[in-house]
């Protein structure tokens, strides 16, 4: 029986391993690049090693960055009394480019999900705590996803730094800005109306 | 406004131009890369690269291969006087692992599609007149897949090749075997009914 070439199929098992990325797709991402400018392919596995190589965790907030500790921890212009806890390093992106944000951040690396065997801790938990109880910071934001895990691990926060001299908040939940209410779903509206606030 | 370190940026923007990668799946993918380790995002980058510079198509039969003719076209055992007409090149190993074909091949590059701009001239149409031209070809055999593009590339060859001296058939399509009437759509079986055979 004839076979693919011992580099194509390589190259399609290596491709498989990644997140999402299924036996067809990477049969179909292989072809694409068997047939790809030569120098684009070189640029892009470049691009692989050096992401690699030169990009790290933040040791204090868990941010991808390239040196320690990262831009946003060692900007002495940004509060350091408030830290914002997100799910993921890309979150932190999502925040920043709203522009309102001045203060720390720190991810968690998940959330807590018992039907996927992550515990709290298998997540940036125990080094939050440290972060709480060294002094310096006053509130800490808890910017996890709403769903039943978000939920769930905003809760085991909120109750494990209750002990700790700071105060936790969680962001708002409710009507994205510029849409009406018929494009709300169910869930969404009735968080807007449990989240409601005096009008003036 | 704090943002992704470069490498990664660069690592995603890379990720995101191949087939069936969207922005989210390539930032899933570069995070889990840099999580990853070292030695296995070298393995794979130099598997992208081998397989970019030591694989390329046969120029007889568009197969992939790392050699020219390809094992294939080379192998003195195969029957030439049948020709099987294929789409794409990873479609060669799905007959080829059936274990009953014992001809050689012809991969199209694709089907026409006038509303995605594909026209004959895109597809290795020409080099399969050409090859069913020189005489030695008796039979070919078109396995494109059952779908409207399928369909009419089907159509277009047949009557393309029926000027020269080969006969021109189309696999069956029908009932898969060892599923039952009621696992079958209503295009597959009324293709099954079209497709009857004498039992004896």
């Amino acid at each position: 029986m004839h076979s693919l070439p011992e580099p194509i199929a390589r190259l399609i098992a290596a491709l498989g391993q990644w997140p999402g990325v299924g036996p067809r797709s990477a049969e179909r991402i292989a072809l694409h690049l068997v047939q790809s400018d030569p120098h684009a392919v070189r640029e892009v596995a470049q691009a692989i090693l050096s992401a690699r190589e030169q990009v790290t965790f933040c040791n204090t907030c868990g941010a991808l960055t390239e040196r320690q500790p990262c831009a946003i921890c060692d900007d002495p212009r940004r509060d350091c009394s408030i830290v914002c806890v997100v799910e993921r390093p890309v979150d932190i992106l999502s925040i920043e480019k709203s522009g309102t944000y001045r203060g720390k951040f720190h991810v968690l690396g998940g959330k807590i999900s018992p039907l996927n065997g992550i515990g709290p801790e298998d997540l940036r938990i125990g080094s939050l705590v440290e972060r709480a109880s060294a002094g310096a910071i006053q509130e800490v934001i808890i910017a996890l996803p709403s769903d039943v895990e978000g939920d769930a691990t905003s809760s085991y926060l909120a109750k494990l730094l209750s002990s700790k001299s700071v105060q936790v908040s969680r962001i708002a939940h409710g009507l994205p800005v510029g849409t009406g209410l018929e494009f709300a779903d169910g869930l969404t509206l009735s968080r807007a109306l449990e989240g409601r606030r005096p009008a003036l």
